[in-house]
């Protein structure tokens, strides 16, 4: 057996340094998704992403970790006042403190408190760079932050309280390890409504029927931002074991480790072995995405001792994702990054899956994505239209055309470099 | 009671991993200062920094350390040979010996003791980072290197050694917890001594008096780099609690790390909301430096349990910073990458700012400003202005139209793309 | 003495952590070649890096590991069913269970089973790795992903058994702590094999008998790359310590990554140093190549405690992978990155310097790089020309003048931004 102490230090340490490499995963997005959008709104993406980051990590410091952690109600969750140690009722979030009185009362958390603050802010903000990608080249900078502090502060925190504020969704048995239907399926709700509320860019869908290709416009930045993701979702996996202190902890956070990398290599593979009947081509993107859609597919349930499922749960990722890409062409819905395909659709999958290797049962898990799912796409549409209707989502055709970087943010990505000029005039 | 070989165990983890996240903030001062430059001297950049981070490992290992933390005499440190475990005399730091026999006295330090060595070898670079940013695309190679190398053997570990090796500072008590004075200000009063001696790049002050904007040579990279600064400053800050054996040690680090991400999250929100008023718009450099004044502001102090108040030294030092650019500007300083508003003028705040929820006394605070300012600006202006005298500072003018990259090093960094032609003649 | 449950803890999560950076290595690896190569081939590198990355973690899991570390052979290795905890015979790879009865039997072996499966996986794409940047800009996706598979599932893994699996070179007592040979050296000469079988790129060496610089396409993904891969190694050096559970191991890790880091510090000194006589300027991708050089060279020997050793293998490696560079061109052999000086080259210089400083036998650690060496670029030599004649080896001369993005991948890296007309047609 592991001392009491000895756990809280493992278990702290493990939300820690496992939380630092989630936090990494915004770098990840935001090159993913600046490399991936025209150059004409390059540095707009990297402003939305480091904004992000910074609006969600207070965000759910002051509103949303209590909505969704806190005294949890059984549907919306609830807020509740701390109380620090020193006795006196404070509005805000405090840290443990440590003089000696409180030590027992504090282990037997068995972590320190703001930890698991610390592991669970990071994973609000990966929700919310799901949706930057999707909806980018053509939302206002007001608008997606506006947005971005409603997901962060009441949305995710809402659908988070469902499972694991243990609220209804936890007690039907719903199982979302580490979240692909509540993390990535909540992104991409809320991407697939912010896509149908803005409508497509301008051109990306000619009169003809035909789709106009956008290539990434740096495609080694795309491919560094999977790379970061992948690294990232080691953390991301690996750290909602929760605990580490214990032989059966670090062997579960083991065996998480090894489905997660599996399922990332199984989907790049099966994405590449498709691509050429789906899109005609060895597609790189659709390799990239691939491992995107692998991790997300197993994050639902990484768990498994019979690693090879992992890989069969990946593969079919990779697929899934391949195919969602052309779907979406076919129904004229644009994601810029493919975010829709590689995070709901294959967060769809893999949160049935889980009824494969682990013990879900099938139709819990069907719920689980059917209510979260109805909750954040009808949120996120009518705060969407809200915003339409206020302050208005779209920028106005000519900073469209001429790029959101020179014509809202008045910098450019990279000034010095001479672009082609634009083919996209329809 | 954490056992006493296990805590042993964790203190080396802790120094070992966190120090090499903090290695890792060498290739976002490499990224941020190399997309910041203009594209003609980008390379250069990239060599200083890969040869910063080598120099100063070295230089620590052979001078610096010694000087910093071993016997340290009050005002300037002292230098004494280490016994290595066989006894013999040696000229150097070596490891510990593991035979059975030592390992009690081993144990005895808390940690591996070149654990310790490590985590602050990478300090050392940060320091030294700092200041090439600032002086970036006109002064020589060489030039840099030597001051370099007198920084970082010298300078750095007699400012060093009066807080953390225990000398006059500590003991009037003088509180810099990760060295918002103590690392954050000697680069940024070295870098601004760099400055004034070597003067503005050509053509950045023209005679009409106007500021020539010089907009960064890529936004993708810079953004990079600011991400990998605030994913290392979890190791910096973290790291700096110095130990992790204890559930104390452990509450007290995750502090930390809430700490520091609240506060780099309040600066890049704090700073993008007043860059309108202060630069006349939303600007996305404004904000990425707000994340770096934001994580230097805390850094002093990141250990208080109410959080909030690491919201307030944040924003507080995001402000600062952008309102420190406009500050250099008018006084017609040029600083390339904004390092002195937000190292230098961020972590005075940041050392103030201690007593505000911790436990410091402003008199003594100020006067570890005051003093460390004092002699790391009178050292590094001597220093500079004797390798002006000697081997020469400044590159010819010819080599500074046409780029250090061209003119010095022989290697531009995107040798296949086209450019603009440069619009900065006077 | 530390409790059996917390080193099993400590030892796995060294693995784990350690393991995940070195993932990271692939990132790396992928943006250094990435950057080194014409721009007109960088996002097939791109789609090679991850494929690698993927078909290596999949090949290992199949087949690699077993034959590699599972009953291992004397000269071979062999191939064995795993069993699952319940007793059931499985063709795969299985993860620790954790019922409480088996918690003993499972604790004895120290780490959780998969996470040294995890770490060990990680390595060979390291291998793999080093083999498509020394090859770029002329070899067939295909080709070179079948080669990767065989490299990874049976080249490597038996090479690997020899020493690491408990083979006949383990018995003789070769000593290579973390794979100068066995990871570096095997990928230097699976690439060099590739290099002489598939011949220089169009144009590289002149018919006046002068050589073609083809300069790094984009300077500052390189540098990146080689910060990537500095981080990385502390967990591909640190992690191969294997344990982390007791106070000597940690101390032991510490030595090693304190040694790891002086070595690449002096191998970048040393390579810039010298890089004036040898290439006839202070050269910036001397540098970056002499830092990997000096991890390379220690790679095979980090754990002397007396550092400054580290110091003159790392300054050596730097200076052999330098003339390395030179003595490649003298004998017009083409690798793109210089991956046959910095990995090849100085491994074996670092494989007979672990003679100087720890207890290596200097003919011991030249029979095991020769065997090793024989072994893995005969195999390599056949197996390229084994593709060559059958699905063929290099793009057509036109694919070649084209670039392989446009050519063979149908997407270029930057697609907007406008290049040079290549000035190498000869």
């Amino acid at each position: 057996m592991v001392e009491m102490s000895n756990q809280f230090v493992f278990n702290t340490f493990a939300f820690l340094i496992w939380g630092a490499l989630v936090m990494w995963m915004c770098a990840g997005f935001t090159m993913l998704e600046s490399g991936a959008v025209r150059t004409k709104n390059a540095s707009m993406i990297c402003l939305k992403n480091i904004g992000i980051y910074s609006i969600a990590g207070v965000a759910f410091y002051v509103i949303g970790y209590n909505l969704m952690y806190v005294d949890v109600g059984n549907i919306i969750g609830s807020f509740k006042f701390f109380y620090s140690s020193s006795g006196a009722e404070e509005a805000l979030l405090g840290g443990d403190s440590v003089p000696a009185a409180v030590i027992d009362e504090v282990l037997g958390n068995g972590h320190a408190k703001m930890s698991d603050w610390f592991f669970q802010m990071v994973f609000v903000a990966t929700a919310a760079s799901i949706v930057s990608g999707a909806i980018a080249e053509r939302i206002k900078m007001e608008a997606f932050f506006l947005f971005t502090l409603i997901l962060t502060a009441f949305i995710y925190p809402i659908v988070g309280a469902w499972t694991w504020g243990g609220g209804w969704l936890a007690q039907e048995g719903f199982s979302d390890f580490a979240g692909s239907t509540i993390v990535h399926g909540t992104g991409g709700w809320a991407a697939l409504a912010g896509v149908l509320v803005v409508g497509p860019r301008l051109g990306k869908f000619k009169r003809d029927g035909t789709v106009r290709a956008t290539p990434p416009s740096n495609v080694l930045v795309v491919t560094l931002g999977v790379f970061i993701l992948w690294f990232g979702w080691f953390g991301f996996n690996g750290g909602s074991q929760l605990a580490l202190g214990t032989p059966a902890d670090a062997i579960a956070m083991t065996n998480v480790l090894v489905n997660t990398n599996l399922a990332a290599a199984a989907g790049v593979v099966a994405a590449l072995a498709v691509s050429r009947q789906v899109l005609g081509r060895i597609d790189l993107f659709a390799g990239l995405n691939g491992a995107i859609a692998g991790l997300v597919a197993i994050t639902a349930g990484p768990t498994m001792v019979d690693h090879q499922w992992a890989l069969l749960i990946g593969a079919v990722g990779g697929v899934v994702c391949t195919v969602g890409i052309k779907l979406l062409e076919i129904f004229k819905i644009d994601d810029v990054v493919g975010a829709i395909p590689a995070h709901l659709m294959s967060g769809i999958w893999g949160t049935l899956a889980v009824t494969i290797a682990a013990d879900g049962r099938f139709h819990i898990q069907l719920l689980g994505i059917v209510t979260v799912g109805a909750f954040v796409f009808v949120a996120s549409y009518v705060v969407w239209q809200l915003i339409d209707m206020t302050i208005g989502l779209r920028v106005s055709e000519e900073v469209e055309r001429m790029g959101q970087d020179a014509g809202e943010l008045g910098i450019e990505a990279y000034p010095e470099f001479v672009l082609m000029p634009e083919p996209y005039d329809d």
